[in-house]
This record gives C-alpha cells, sequence and structure tokens, in this order.
C-alpha cells in the first residue's frame, strides 16, 4: 500500500481504499465517527491489546511489516482463546515521524495480511502523531459458545495446541543480534516471536463441540497463564515435565529450553482443559492440530511440575508484572527470558 | 477508587470490583481473554480514540479525574454523532509509574463516573507500563438507525448543538495560567475543554426520528467538521457568522471569539444538517435542546463564512492535522488556537 503522506487525512484515505472490503456484515467502515455493523451471532466477542515501543517492542528489532501482523494476531488470539471467530478490528495508531512513510505502508501491509487471512475486517481507528509508536488494536468476534478460564474441574486434562518457549527463543536469538542466521530452524523460533500463528479455527472448534472446560492462550508464559486457569477455575495442578512439546529448533539453540518453555511468553498457543470423558471426541480434532496433552488439573489448589520419577517441585509463575520489576524499560518476554539465560549460564 | 499497587494484577483486580456492573447484555466482564456481550440491536457501532500524553494532553495541564472522564466522552460523542447509544467500553492505558497510584486511582474515578452517568459499561482492557501515557478507548453502541456524514444535500439546514469556541478559549486559559481564576465564565471554559458533556442524546434522537440527514462531533474544529460534511456529502455549504453561538464567557474572555468558534476543536457538540420540510418535527426537539442554526448546505462545493451585509469569504479548515505543521510537539487543539492568538494580538 503507498501512502502519500503522514498526514492523518492522507493515511485515512489510503486506509479506506485499500481495507475497503466486502464483508456482509459490515454496513459503514473507515471514515464516519465510528463503524456499524450487522450484529448476527448472540454472543458477541470484545478485546483489546495495547502495545507501546520500547515496553512491548522494540522497532529496532521488528520489522513494520510483522509488527503489523503480530499486532492485530495477538488480539486475534485473545478471541480464538475465548472460543470466538473473529470478524471487525479497529486500531489506533500513533507514529514515529522519523521512521517515515514506508514504515507505515508496511506495518499497514501486514495488519491488511493478517486481517485477510483471519477472515477479519478493519473498520475504523484513529491515527495520531507520537513520539514512540503505540499500537491498539480492538477486535470484535462472534460465536455461539464461549469458553472462560473459569471452567476447570479437578481431573481434566491439560493440552497445548503447540511447541513452547520458541518465541522467548527466537527473541533471545535476535538479542544476540543472530537475527540473519540462515540456520532454518533459527529461522523458525525468530519467526514465532516476530510472527506469530495461533490456531484460529481451533478455539471456536473447542468451543462449539463443548470439548474445552477452560481456555486461555499463552501470551505471558506458561507458568502465569496455567496459574490464571488454576484461579479462576480453583483447582490446582500437575504439569509433566517430559509431555512439554519442544521444537527440535529450540532444542539446538537453547542449552535449558525447558525453562523457556515453562516461563517464556509470547507463543500464543492455546492452553485448555478437557474432561477424561471427551478423549475420544477430542482424538478426531488431533488429525487436524497438533495437540499436546502436557497435565492435568487438580483439587490441591498448588501447581506442580513433576519430572519423570515423579519428583515434584512447585511451578511459581515467572513471567512478566508490568511495574513489578526494576528496570524502567520492559521488553515483554525479556525479564523471564534473560533470568532463564542467567540461570542457563 | 483504590489501588494497592500499580502491578496489573492489582488494577485489574480492582476494575474488576469497580466495574462489576450488572447490564443485563453483559456476560463477562473485566478479566478473562475477552469480554463476552449479547449483541441485541440491529445495528452496532464502533469507534476508537487514541489519546497520547503530550499530543493530544498534558499532565500538568490536565487533572486525572477530568482526564479519565474526557478519554471516555470523546468516544461517546462519535457513537451519539452517529446516532447510536453507547452500551460498552475497553480500555487500554498505558501508565508512568511516577505519577503514582494516586494519579492512576482519580483517572479510573473519572472514567467511572462517566461510564455511569452515560450507562456505558466497562468490559475490558489492557494495562502496560509506559514511558508517556497513553489512553486507547473504544466503545461499541447500538441504534436502530444511524447518521451518516454524507446524506445532507443542498438545501438542508446546519445546525449545532451549543456554543462553539468554548473548549478552546478554555485551553487558551489554561496555557496562560489562569486556571485558578474564580470567575465562573472562566471556570466554564476551563471545564468545557477538561470535561466536556456532548449531548449523548440528542444523537440517537436525531437519528430515530429521522431528523438529521447528515451528523458529526465538532472535535476538530467547525471548519474542518463542517468540510468532512460537505466532502462526504457532495455539497458547499453557507455559515452565517451572526448566527455562530458563543457563550458570554467566550465573549468576556477573547478580543476575537468568532476565530475560536470557527477553528477550535473539542467542544464536542454535535452539527447536523435538516431539511428544511423537517423544521417544524425539530422544534420540539429544541425545548430540551439549544440547537442553533448557523447556515445552509449549498449545491457549490465551496464553503463561505458570510457576514450580516452578505459579504462572503471562504472558510478555510483551519483546525489540527498531525505531522502536517512544524512543532515536533503538537497539542491538539493548540495551532490552531495559537494561530488566532497571534492573529489577535
Amino acid at each position: 500500500m503507498k501512502l502519500r503522506s503522514l498526514r492523518e487525512k492522507d493515511i485515512i484515505a489510503a486506509l479506506k481504499k485499500e481495507f475497503a472490503d466486502s464483508d456482509r456484515g459490515l454496513i459503514l467502515g473507515i471514515g464516519d465517527d465510528a463503524a456499524l455493523v450487522r450484529g448476527r451471532a448472540s454472543r458477541l466477542f470484545l478485546t483489546t491489546d495495547l502495545l507501546i515501543e520500547g515496553i512491548h517492542f522494540l522497532t529496532a528489532l521488528h520489522p513494520p511489516y510483522e509488527l503489523g501482523r503480530k499486532a492485530l494476531y495477538v488480539n486475534l488470539s485473545d478471541i480464538a482463546a475465548m472460543g470466538g471467530t473473529p470478524r471487525y478490528a479497529l486500531l489506533g495508531l500513533g507514529l514515529k515521524a522519523d521512521l517515515g512513510r514506508s514504515w507505515a505502508e508496511k506495518f499497514f501491509e501486514g495488519f491488511k495480511a493478517a486481517a485477510k487471512e483471519s477472515g477479519t475486517c478493519l473498520v475504523g481507528g484513529d491515527i495520531s502523531a507520537s513520539k514512540k509508536v503505540v499500537i491498539s488494536v480492538t477486535v470484535m468476534g462472534e460465536g455461539k459458545r464461549a469458553v472462560k478460564r473459569s471452567g476447570a474441574r479437578p481431573g481434566d486434562l491439560i493440552f497445548v495446541s503447540g511447541s513452547l518457549g520458541d518465541a522467548a527463543a527466537g527473541l533471545r536469538l535476535l538479542r544476540r543480534g543472530l537475527g540473519k542466521q540462515k540456520d532454518d530452524r533459527a529461522q523458525a523460533l525468530i519467526q514465532a516471536f516476530l510472527d506469530p500463528k495461533p490456531p484460529l479455527s481451533l478455539g471456536p472448534l473447542l468451543a462449539r463441540r463443548r470439548l474445552a472446560t477452560s481456555m486461555i492462550d499463552t501470551s505471558d508464559g506458561l507458568s502465569i497463564d496455567l496459574a490464571h486457569l488454576c484461579e479462576e477455575s480453583q483447582t490446582g495442578a500437575e504439569v509433566y515435565v517430559e509431555k512439554l512439546p519442544l521444537s527440535e529448533a529450540i532444542r539446538v539453540f537453547e542449552t535449558r529450553p525447558l525453562a523457556l518453555a515453562l516461563h517464556g511468553g509470547e507463543d500464543y498457543q492455546l492452553l485448555f482443559t478437557v474432561s477424561p470423558r471427551n478423549l475420544p471426541s477430542l482424538a478426531n480434532l488431533q488429525k487436524r492440530f497438533p495437540l499436546h496433552w502436557i497435565g492435568r488439573m487438580t483439587s490441591t489448589r498448588s501447581i506442580w511440575i513433576m519430572d519423570k520419577k515423579g519428583r515434584r517441585s512447585p511451578l511459581l509463575p515467572k513471567g512478566y508484572q508490568h511495574f513489578a520489576r526494576g528496570p524502567k524499560i520492559a521488553y515483554r518476554s525479556l525479564p523471564s527470558s534473560e533470568k532463564l539465560c542467567a540461570q542457563a549460564k
């Protein structure tokens, strides 16, 4: 997409043209005071994420095309984690003039590609100047059934939809200046961080078929996200260390991949629980999605990590908490990764 | 509202408690991956606004309580300008640690008061650390009919719902260090800027009764907002200078109030057009709302300001365009106000 300038007016005119989607529920898109859409489903899903340069991403590490994609996908992941299907997006964008037109063009191209892939329609937004890039995305989704964080019962099995720790490992490669490595496995890790691909269609399937009793996406890292499920469901959990899905790539590039799998964030996989009686139905889905059984919900209210020999140690939530740590600039998955890095040495 | 700390977890816990509204359409509010609401009306209205410290507001001038209110109201104004009634809000907030807990508490109190007054339910959001305060609000509204910017026809009469220029005059008082003035009229101007009260119920009435042919809110200033209506409706307009509603306060504190009325932004009044045959129906509304007739749409495609003697001069859009001007930090309504200030000297 081409921009004539970074004036708000020119950007909106370009977006209006580029995002003139023919969504049948869309009555009025970009360009008026508000967008107008038809509400079709009985349940509407609403989610928003704020990404701030220097806190959630660094423009030096994150190319604009991939950032545009990720800004939308992190929200789509939230909708999927509730069992919804995304429909409409709004984009608030604070643009830094010194990044120039080309940066903005690539950002919008990435956003557009992600919208197209996911069937999401950009219907409105707000463009502004800013000293730091600020990205605010809101997504409305639809669906007949929703899966909350609070529905797990003791005895339910814990599943995750893909390998864990890859995004954190990719970030570590980038931080070490290894972004240009030609090794395919290194690139896979880096892409997991820069351009995550959450399993968007899995969430609604698990909801519609009533298979998941609770669900969340792994944005903060397994140890934190599982703690959320346990807290909301008033359960504890056991995680089996040898069951954690580790990619071949993370085994090659990390000496302590397990720590990243437990505490590294931004994988945007689905973490969900299934009642044992629904395992046969889940087996059908396993043909289409790589579903990994990693543990079990318990009635004790504590969360344990178990090794092969049955020895257990507490799994403490170790992801990132804003304001909770010392450094003034905190890069989302950095604190945990850096701590792990230190442990690994 | 009280916060235990500025940790995201503590803020969300406090918000969950404070904003536990019993809205009948709300299925699941703050605290999960996405909010869940019931879609009731046939048309959903979606709008978002991004407010960045140093660009759209200054914490030194804007008390947190009023900023919290205004952050919601500028979005509610957009919903009203389409004829919708607000229902649900999402709040993305980048908080600066050095402002402290009390600042955040007051901000949320203001946001809550505005939500309560307007019947809007906060259903979700995202809290983050930030070097500058960043506020992103998204509102979903509902309604059976919508009024676009594009429906005006030549001959339609132009109305505005309240006095113009007050917010810009209030900002000018604040910038001159006159915020503490005891004069009630000065305080009215300052409040118009800090804590605007858009006529939220007027928009849906105009839509439902099919009275407005086009509508927008005066966020950027009359000259820009009217230009939007004309551009979208493919008309021109004449504005009668002696008809512009000026408050007593602006006449007292500004030597050239007209310039602020034409180009000062952030009044958040409704600017709309009415077909002459609907004037009798509009008269009923005039008992409840101060509606000011200020001009007429024309077929010529140019916009004129007419004086008492029938002399006309072009009304050029002079509000603020991001990136379009020199200064690196642009405070939303400042450029036009400052230019006017310079003209007034």
